[in-house]
This record gives C-alpha cells, sequence and structure tokens, in this order.
C-alpha cells in the first residue's frame, strides 16, 4: 500500500480503505487532543503546505489552510482549477515544480478517481499528499472527521452502532471514505438508502443493508449521514426533480422520528436546504453539522502532524 | 442596538449610525495611537481573520488584510463572489461553516443592504462581523478613516468645520457613514451637491444644505469629499456622459480656489481621472487621498482590536 | 540607471542590462549562502510585500511568495489580472494605494515593455520593486536563476563557457535576461538559435552566433537553455504546427548528444513537453529543470533581502 512506508508509517493519506482499525484510532485520538487543547502538538514552524485544487472547493481549501496556519505551518495556495497559468503543464509537472520551492506538503483535490494517488507515486522522498478528494473515490479527511464525530456522540464502541447513509452514494467520495472507516471500525450495521439510479453497482456496498425505501431504512438506526445532491443529477436524467428527491429522500423532522431517539444527523456540506434535508433538522437538536466542521479542522491537523511532524515521515 | 452589547461595548461594528461620539473618537484615537506607533497594542495572535467578501473588492481586502496581519492574526480570504464552491449555500451557512472552523472574526461585504447586519442577528456569541460595505447602506470603517483625516487636517473640533460631500450620494455607502459620523462629531455645516438624479429622496440628507450648483456649494468650504462616479449610472440613464458630468461636478484646480485656501480634498478611490476629479487636483498639495488610504490601515487596525482584542467582546 | 541609488545600492530589480559583474555576483553568492544554509539572513519580519501581478503567473507568484515567506515577511496578493475592483484605476493608483497601506516591497508583472520601470519611477522614496517580467523586456530573477545553476554545474568561470539558446527568443523576456547576464558574467560563446520568425531583428542578439541549424549550434555546447513556445505563435502565424517546430527545434536525446558529453539542459518553464523538450531530456540526467526552480526561491531571498534588508535601501 504506498500510503504507509516499511515501517508502518502514514507517509501521505490517499485513502482510508485499508488502514488499519489502529492508524484509524490513533490519528482520531489525536484530534481529539487537539481539540481538548492538549498544547504538546507538534510545530510546522518554517515548514511549507501548499493547497493544490484541480477542482475548487473554497471551504475544503480553508478548513485544511486552517488547520495548517494553527501547526503555524506557511501556506501557499495554488488554485489550478482557475489558474491560466498551467498552461498544458501536467499536474505531476506543477507538483514537482512547487516540490522544488521546498514545499513538503500538499493538499491536493482532483476531479479524477486515483489522481492524487498518481501524484503521489511520483513525489519526492520527503513529500506527503493529503487526498481532499480525488473523483469519486475517496475523501479521507472527511471520513475520519464523521468518525471522529460519531465517536464524540456514541462513544467508542462501533459494534452496537446502527448508521445508515442516504443519497447519491455513487457519485460520492464521501460515501466511500465513510463506508472504508465505519467498517475498519467495526460499525455495527451500515445501512444504505437512495434511488436505485444513484447507488453504486460495484462491491462498494458489499455488506450493507441496501435499501430504496427511506423509511424503513431509517427506523431505529443512530446515525443519518445525509449526502448532498449535486445539481447535475438532474440534467443527467438520474434525478427527476428536486421535488420528487425531497419527497423520496429529504430528511424531514417526521421521518427523522422512526430513527432511534438520541439518533445524530451529519451532512458533508454544503447543504441544499429543503431537498436533501429540512431546516428543522438541519438546525435541529439532533444535528451534528457544525461540529462535524469543527472537528474537521483537529482531524487535518491531526493528519498534517503525523505526515509532517517530527514524529513523521 | 445589535453592534452593542449591554455593557455599551461594540460587538459588531455595522453601521456608524447610532454610535456615540465618545465611542467614535475612542476608534479614532486608538487609531492614530497606531500611526503614532504607540506600541501598546493587544496582539490577536492565533486568532483568525476571515474576509468574507459576497462583492469583490480587493483593496478594502488588502487593507483588512494588512490591519490583521500586523495585529499578528492569521487571515483566511473567501471570495464568495468568485467561489463557485458556494453551490447554492445560504451566506449565513457560509458564515456558520467558517466560524465552525475557530474562526472568530469576519470582514464581510456584501451587495445587499442590511445583510451583514442580518448575519451578525446570527452569528455565535463569541463572533465579531466588520462590515466592510453593504449595498448602499453604510462602510463603516471608510467613514472612520475619513474622520481620521479630517482631524488630523484640521483639529479635533469640527463645530467650526464646514464639510462638502460631492456626487452620487443616492448610491453610496461612503456617504452614507460619512453623514453619520460627521453629524456624530458634530460638523458645523454640511453641504451635498450632485445632479438630482444623483441625490437620495430619504431622510439621508436631514440638516445638510443640498444644492446641485457645485461652485455655490464650494464656496468657503474646510474639505471637499468626492464621491466616485459608478460607469453603471450611465447605462441607467442617470448620468449622459462622462464628459458632461465632469463639466458640472468634476473638481478641477479652477473650481477647488473657491474653497477655503487651506481645504483639503479627499476621496475614497478608486478614482475616475478626468470624470469626478482632475489629476491636478488628485495629485495636488490639498489632496489628502493617499492620507485617507493610510489611515484605513490604522483604523482597520483599531476596529479589529476593540472588537476582537483581549479587551473586547 | 534608475535601479542603483548613487551609492551604487539596487533600490529596484528592473532589468539585468547594466548591472555589473560584482553586483550580479555578489546576488549570486548571497543565493548560495540561502541554499547552503547559512543562517544569517536578514529578516523582514513586520515588513509587507505585495505580489501585482498584472498578467497571471502562478508558478512565478508563489516562488516569490515563498521567498518572502522564508524571510519572515507578510505577503499580500494582488491579482490585477482578473481583479474587476481596479474599475479603470491606473497601474499607478493601485501601486500608490497599495503603498499607503505600508506595504514596502512589490513584486509586479505586467504585459507590456517598461511597465514596471515605469512604476519604479514613481513609487516612493522607501519602496522596492521587484520585475517579476514585464513584456518581452526583462526577467530578471529568472535570468539570475539560471545564472545560479550554471555556476553551480560548471563552475564560477564562464570565459569557457558555450551556451546555446534556443528557440522564440524575439518574444522572450527570460532569453533577454539571461543574454544580458551571460554577457556581463562574460561568457565565452552564445549561441542562439531559432526560426527566423522567432528571432530579434533589433540588437538582442549582438555578439551572439546566430543559426537556425539546431544540430550544428548543439555542437560541443556546456549549456542548453530551452525556451518555451507559445502557442499563440501559431495563430499568429509564426509557427506552422507543434509537429513542424518539434521536428525542427525539438531537444530530443539523439540532438542533445551533439552537445558536450556533461552539457547541462535548462528550461524556464512551463514545458511543453513533446514541443521543444522531449520527456527522455526533461526527465534526464542532464536535466537542471527543477534546480532552476530550487535556485529561483533562493534568488528571490537574495533579491528581497537586498532591496528590502536592513543593509537595503
Amino acid at each position: 500500500m504506498p500510503q504507509v512506508d516499511q515501517d508502518g508509517r502514514l507517509r501521505h493519506l490517499l485513502t482510508l480503505d485499508g488502514l488499519s482499525p489502529a492508524t484509524l484510532t490513533a490519528l482520531l485520538d489525536r484530534a481529539q487532543a487537539m481539540l481538548d487543547g492538549i498544547d504538546d502538538r507538534s510545530t510546522l514552524e518554517g515548514v511549507a503546505v501548499c493547497t493544490l485544487f484541480f477542482e475548487p472547493s473554497t471551504r475544503t481549501r480553508l478548513s485544511f489552510q486552517r488547520a495548517a496556519q494553527r501547526l503555524g505551518a506557511d501556506v501557499l495556495g495554488f488554485d489550478a482549477s482557475t489558474s491560466s497559468t498551467t498552461k498544458g503543464e501536467t499536474a505531476l509537472d506543477t507538483l514537482r515544480n512547487i516540490e522544488a520551492m521546498g514545499v513538503r506538503g500538499f493538499v491536493v483535490r482532483h476531479a479524477h478517481d486515483g489522481a492524487v494517488a498518481e501524484l503521489a507515486a511520483s513525489a519526492a522522498p520527503g513529500t506527503a499528499l493529503l487526498n481532499a478528494g480525488d473523483g469519486r473515490s475517496a475523501h479521507p479527511t472527511q471520513g475520519l472527521l464523521d468518525m471522529l464525530t460519531l465517536r464524540q456522540a456514541k462513544g467508542m464502541d462501533f459494534r452496537e452502532l446502527k448508521v445508515l447513509i442516504v443519497g447519491d452514494v455513487r457519485h460520492s467520495r464521501v460515501a466511500r471514505s465513510d463506508l472504508h472507516a465505519l467498517r475498519a471500525l467495526g460499525a455495527g450495521e451500515i445501512r444504505v438508502c437512495g434511488p436505485a439510479a444513484l447507488l453504486p453497482e460495484d462491491d462498494t456496498l458489499a455488506g450493507c443493508i441496501v435499501t430504496q425505501d427511506f423509511e424503513a431504512a431509517l427506523e431505529h438506526v443512530d446515525a443519518v449521514m445525509m449526502l448532498r445532491l449535486q445539481r447535475e443529477r438532474m440534467t443527467e436524467g438520474l434525478v427527476d426533480s428536486l421535488e420528487d428527491y425531497h419527497r423520496d429522500y429529504g430528511l424531514t423532522p417526521q421521518r427523522l422520528r422512526r430513527a432511534a431517539p438520541d439518533a445524530v444527523v451529519l451532512h458533508p456540506g454544503p447543504m441544499n436546504r429543503g431537498v436533501e434535508i429540512d431546516d428543522a433538522v438541519a438546525d435541529g437538536p439532533q444535528s451534528l453539522i457544525l461540529r462535524q466542521v469543527r472537528n474537521g479542522v483537529a482531524v487535518r491537523m491531526a493528519v498534517l502532524e503525523a505526515l509532517m511532524g517530527r514524529g513523521g515521515s
């Protein structure tokens, strides 16, 4: 596995797939310590981190930027999605160039599956890549922050946990990273629900209870992980209308009552209010959505420290 | 008043309207101390400030960024006007998300009147919002920096001061904030001059001497505050042509001679040279235009310190 | 010469043309010391540097930003090429405004020849301008980093050195700055090769051996400095096709064998792989292309220190 070196240490964070429960738990523990203000964190003073986004995402970029700032790192931004300066340069040449400027860490987002792993395979030995989302494949820090959020709400033991993921799993790197992490941490039951056209046909859902009946799926679950509905699913003909989607898969307060009484609601943002989630749920007492964002900075600090800190590779 | 808490301390800076002369004077004194290099300023080290611009403005953003940097804060930039990543998210969700990342201060510009106050009403208790311009309503730090500039040139006592504001007051948040501040600080005479189509019809000009005769208006004034003519006023049919506007309301050296001999000239920038102001005036000895820019950083430091420093809310 | 003051000290870096060998060598020595980790560098802590790009160039901007960060400076970015906020303001007004915010150093790129020198002529006494590329005229830090790269590979004495510059010299500020530096440092032989339509007609090539025969030009040279082929040369009718250009002027491993056995290859990037340079050369053992990028940060640190450090103007 290219992201872990021979001594078992993380060199890159490309995917949660294949990471050991011990590795995941160590990252989550460290993130929790960051939140608890335990101030023994490594410093990245004088170290440069570049956010290299081939696909735009201001919020994820800001979260990584804040995490790097809090560790004392210098942050450089390269918005390759709007940069006219790449001038036909390959992504790898761009990476190697910024690497040659003395940058040791790259937070990379790319529209294509596997693009970040490909770059990592060609990076210099001392360089760490953090996948900030590639195609439909993986968004590992989102998976980690979701697990941290679940752990804070439901305790460390996932074996009794019933988790429901709802929506466009087919196109979702968030869902894939959540599934990798939930399995590794031994979640008791993973349910997946969404319209057939938005469910994956490969083995992504192996071991999951899959249904298109949202209300049945909600029964007694401890956590509901909503996914964002991308508007392009309409133009692609995969979803008829926002109204239809809301009728069938929108999380309303009424529907949420089918879940366990203390069930929690997660959403990776940005939300389509009134489409996949109602205001009363998004802003309600069971919502952990802003907690997820808060946890995101801590998780990204933990990952940056693990990959680039004194104890890192 | 939502920007001042029960103990009379500023929580946000949304408008100068309603602020007490004591509050204004304290901010101006503090800004002056910053300029004088009195180095007892609070540090914002480790504190994050986000420039959240729903309408673009590089210069105002840079001025706030420089002010935050000089106080040691970490600055994050969110250009919501070009960000494709907001993806239909509401401004409030954007604010709450960045807030959840641990950001305590927001410098917000928005095209709609009252939009910044609306966000402030929903912000978390520890969050401070600084209005960097909303619609036609207010641009409070511009008002403050204009007052600081007048004070430096004309002394602390505004009671004998004759000030003339020229141009598109109707659409100008700068003019409104200047009017709020000039009234609060007791300016002796406030004159307003511009074409009828560019003067407001509401009570914005209450207490002002209003005229369309620029030359008469200039007689013996101590300060001329020029406003920028937005080119869209032509397409809207409110102004015939740039040439006509310059003929009637352009500040030329000849016209300026009607003012008091030591009259000063202000302009919020960016200038339309040859339209509302001639080069010889803009770059002449009576111009304080670059002094305004310099004062802007100091004023913004004072406001950031008041809202976010150790003594702040 | 406007970039050097009466005491012979650099005030700006606008061009390498006319700089003394001693000045060039001092900058190169300092850059080399930065690379060698000699940690006596001046600090620019609390000093603000603005990258003011009227023409986009992410890589050059990042290199300067990293250099400024490493010296402890605060960096502000003004992308005038996309900023809608300049609103018709002149470049000089933009500069003066940011200057008034307390910014002392400007890294300026502009599409027009001489535009940076023009701005420098009107800048305040304490302000330093660094030309990051103007029109076809000059890209002095690129020239310096190329010389540093040559010196590292071939030693300090350029008198025996045979250097070949290949490609679109006519439109290249990189080539002009390289020529200025090579002459000043006493390069033994400077050859220039490219299609007639891409060679300059003025005295740019005075003293050079000029040919259109690439293979003859390569014989026994110690260094090959490739230039980027801008795609607009095709639409302008100056080059027939990328294939034709590669056939005549593409640097292949076969062609490179004509050069001296230990010849080195430089390219300012970004590369058109398969057009002016083949992968096997770009990534081969004779390529110093990534070394150039690494040297770029060091050279820019040396220049920033010279212009803005304690010993600077």
